[in-house]
């Protein structure tokens, strides 16, 4: 593997971020992405792009970086000792989105690369995914969003859309509540089967597919008319996310304890939120039809609309 | 110590949450607090008592509980090896209010007696303290506060509020914003001199002062007026509260862990949050004072109004 390999990576990222702000962009009037460029160290860069108050998102976070080190610390590599004093680099893209309207589902993705060691020693392992989190659910967006996953990863072997999809529904779960933070997608770790120009492919075409996973769906529900008893919904169930993010997202936490900027870290935060006492959603509503039917693992893809 | 002395403590902490309930309800015209009475297995008690949607307080829970077992787990004994296998009793009142007027400030309050072991043999200690999170800081409350917390312990000892003090501001504390949660109070734990009825008097007096030290506050500041800027602040401010509850606070976190009901756990969040993308204070404003004059470690009980 080596470091150019990284670059194309890296430039892949940055792309894909480019297109992803400006398809955000083409659904607001008026409201932008503020943009920054950190350059660290060593050629690193923080290229965080957030977005605050449009009329289709009311916060969007879409944020690229790129360390690098010449040791890996002890801390870093508590559970791999065998790579501890190796140079590092890691890039990532991490994008969430926090539409207005509750009947567009709030979604995330992440993508990312760390190699440890240079040249033909290195080590290297990608992870991610996306996922997604209605506040109102419809099987026609579920179908479509887990079948655009599988789409983009079982050119790459039949076993990749199981594996991920089940992945994805056993990270994104709060134990303290017993339940799942949305519908899921695709989730992986330590990704490395020896080639990395094909898990680099796969990767790839999960960031690929994420805007024909996503846009279609604000597309149908961005105009959807809703009123105070939803947006109420939506306010509590993104209580949900931030206790997810807080308390269980290894990527925030992470974040947090190494010192990273806080304010790129907390962009994934919802911009309003709402704690109820003991809420019960009414039988037979729309809001029970979230638990019930939405927030249980299933298999959407071989569902048919 | 005797389970008399642990009654005792419990029937305190029972009246204690009356007396504060039936003093928040006087400020509400209709609203009131809902309380369950969950009982539990050998004599266990959980009493929430939660109110919403008041018009002095958006939120307030108090909250009671009893609990008590043949054995503490390995885990709950995993610092202290000597505790294996004992029996155990605690009780705790944990209380929060948030209220709607951004002059208002939010305040916490937990008293607690764990037992270990039963007779002459049982280990014992107290825990707790009360904390003050104003959103604007005026000097007159911050010193009335904290004037009213030396009072309250000062009688037990000279060492013990300024120690209780630096507690309180140490643990306090959002590390990944390298800022303080508020302008603190007291805060002891793992507290045992010797001497059980000594050390619950001194409990009970800070259980006993907080009345004094908070509602003269809540009287000065709950009719002052505010508008969309002052609320839009607290509302950003209570992102904090609920960064330091779900990633630092030890009750939480640990109540959460070990399966407590979540709702109780979780009624000390704020009705109502919002997460901003790089905001800054206006320099000369109240905002920035806030951050400038209150959210750093002062010795308001020895400064003057």
């Amino acid at each position: 593997m080596s470091t150019p390999a990284v670059d194309d990576f890296r430039e892949y990222l940055l792309a894909l971020q480019q297109g992803v702000c400006d398809k955000v962009e083409s659904y607001e009037s008026g409201t932008r992405f503020v943009c920054e460029r950190l350059v660290g160290e060593r050629g690193g860069l923080a290229q965080p792009r957030v977005l605050s108050g449009g009329d289709v998102f009311e916060r969007a976070a879409v944020n690229f970086s790129h360390s690098s080190g010449d040791r890996l610390s002890s801390a870093a590599t508590a559970r791999r000792p065998d790579l501890v004093g190796l140079s590092y680099q890691a890039v990532s893209l991490s994008l969430i989105m926090h539409p207005r309207n509750p009947y567009v589902p709030t979604t995330h993705m992440n993508l990312r690369l760390f190699v440890a060691g240079q040249g033909d020693a290195a080590r290297w392992w990608f992870g991610g995914g996306f996922d997604l989190t209605p506040y109102y659910g419809f099987d026609v967006d579920a179908i479509h969003w887990h079948q655009t996953a599988r789409t983009a990863v079982e050119p790459f072997g039949e076993d990749h859309y199981p594996t991920m999809k089940a992945a994805c529904d056993r990270y994104f779960f709060l134990p303290h509540r017993g339940e799942p933070r949305g519908i899921g997608g695709l989730f992986f770790d330590d990704f490395n089967d020896g080639d990395f120009e094909g898990c680099r492919a796969l990767v790839q075409s999960v960031g690929d597919a994420f805007s024909a996973a996503y846009f279609p769906i604000v597309d149908r529900r961005k105009a959807q008319s809703y009123g105070d008893e939803q947006r109420a919904f939506q306010q509590v169930r993104r209580g949900r996310y931030v206790e997810f993010n807080l308390l269980q997202d290894r990527g925030t936490l992470y974040g947090l304890q190494a010192g990273a900027r806080v304010e790129s870290v907390l962009a994934s935060m919802p911009p309003s939120v709402s704690w109820s006492y003991c809420r019960e959603e009414k039988p037979g509503s729309k809001e029970a039809e979230l638990y019930e039917r939405f927030l249980v693992p299933r298999d959407w893809a071989n569902l048919s609309d």
